[in-house]
């Protein structure tokens, strides 16, 4: 069965869509500024269960997808849309004034102004269609495609946090109950946060030639970003920084690997650089994880002496 | 139970969205331009039913409800968005091919480029979040804001149409097997034509004082009108353009005259104008029903000496 990835790749050519393809499409706005939007579906019980989040957590996710699709073009957010289908028993709940006040609080930590959307009904489930729209310095958005042989890997925080919280709420546990540590992996996974200022550090300094927002899992999006650029890249395994907090999980270290590797939804970014150690003080958890290679659409990944080939096993929808 | 029409206005005052509650939301641009934006969902078996359409006419109404809403700014559409959410057994169709070549025909005559959207899976039915984006010279877009007693109140073509498909539909009739007038009515319904070119027309020549699409139903949208423009209605029962086709469904008269008031999805556009007679070569249909008038909040319909009130019957969604 073809993957959605697949699909999009044949509409761009079928269609001759140059702008698809990148977290956001760029637009022009004026003499100084680009204009940056971003859509994002969110299906109940594909990517989202009730019984798993609260409404407030939802809202507040619904938004921070989109956000983090804008911090991936180093962009700044300023306004949003929102869609929302529920079915008539939900409606007839506070559900909905619930998820508006999620998503409110996280719109004014970014100054982001809710411009329009729809309100609908469905038959059984909810579904979010969340719309982003930014702004940055015309001609530098950081695209997908940026990256050259050399360019050194980076990933702005640790990574698996919500491979583990997805876990968790599979066996049962829930963000109320929990430890603190289990609190901090089922929040990365209900209540990302988008790496805006991190993102735009990125853009402002001149340091990243690429970049793209953790959502799918390292591994799909850094396969995503090479094959964009027209390169490879080497991956270290002692490199990759998996949160701590994983470890209160009873998995071996290689599921703990795995679930860093291709585990979605962490919303940290992935970008290059053509620098071979970063230390900045504004990205304090910034590791660098690899290089960029003219191995082209071959991702190594490298553990001690064992080189091999790294698939792609983060999340498709088909 | 409340109106989607009472939360919105309610989440409108209560989070101060100075932006929501027109067809689109303007957004400055440049120093010339003016953005448009607007999203609109379309929910299987509650907006559409796969058994009643086809693939290519979906794709072409999920954007043109979107271009119908450009039009009501007086804009021109510019680029799109397309989140859509399939299950696995309709992906594996060619349903999701056949619906972007309707799409991409609407989009290929009016100039619109698809920028971007998602693909998703669904549990079971069909979501579509269509996201449209046009410009409109600046601060020159037509708002629902604009009516003031005194002016004609008009529309750009018949009424009905879409109601009558839908009854046609909903008894078992089917575009590919109809004659040429309930195909006419079908079509309406499943393959609406955005009055792009009447809503440039109306701003260009300076015309319109408000205006908005006919979605809901005329009685409901008039209502919106005249709530953001804060004044009254009174419509003629006589001046009413009724689809002539109607008269093939085998219905009362009366019958026919609440299709054309109440029946939405004929989106055509309703719009006032400082002017008693309005005849211009390229508005062909267009057509006055009425007048606004100073009665805050009321729809008055004139039926030869009856005078009666007009309620809001159109398509709500709770």
């Amino acid at each position: 069965m073809r993957s959605e990835f697949d699909f999009i790749n044949n509409l761009k050519s079928k269609y001759s869509l140059g702008l698809i393809g990148d977290d956001c499409a760029v637009l022009p706005k004026n003499g100084k500024t680009d204009l940056v939007v971003t859509a994002d579906l969110l299906v109940e019980d594909i990517d989202f269960r009730l019984d798993w989040t609260t409404p407030e957590f939802l809202g507040h996710k619904a938004l921070a997808v989109s956000l983090s699709d804008i911090a991936a073009m180093g962009a700044s957010p300023v306004w949003a849309m929102l869609s929302i289908g529920v079915p008539e028993n939900v409606w007839k709940t506070d559900f909905i004034d619930r998820f508006y006040e999620g998503w409110f609080t996280l719109a004014k930590e970014f100054d982001v102004e809710l411009v329009g959307g729809d309100v609908s009904r469905t038959p059984e489930k909810i579904v979010i269609d969340s719309i982003g729209g930014g702004e940055v310095a015309k001609g530098k958005a950081i695209l997908r495609s940026g990256a050259k042989p050399g360019d050194s890997i980076f990933v702005t925080g640790k990574l698996g946090g919500a491979a583990g919280g997805l876990m968790l709420l599979e066996t049962g546990f829930r963000y109320a109950d929990s430890s603190e540590c289990r609190r901090q992996m089922i929040a990365k996974q209900l209540r990302p946060v988008p790496q805006i200022t991190s993102g735009k550090y990125l853009l402002n300094n001149g340091i990243a030639t690429a970049m793209i927002d953790l959502s799918d899992g390292l591994s799909s999006d850094l396969h995503h970003l090479c094959r964009a650029s027209g390169v490879g890249a080497r991956i270290n395994v002692q490199d990759i920084p998996i949160l701590p907090a994983l470890s209160d999980i009873n998995v071996a270290k290689d599921q703990m690997l795995a679930m860093a590797i291709h585990g979605g939804e962490d919303f940290e970014l992935l970008f290059t650089a053509n620098e071979k150690n970063l230390s900045v003080p504004n990205l304090p958890a910034v590791q660098r994880i690899g290089e960029i290679t003219e191995n082209v659409g071959t991702i190594e990944i490298v553990n001690g002496k064992e080189i091999s080939s790294l698939p792609s096993r983060g999340y498709r929808h088909f």
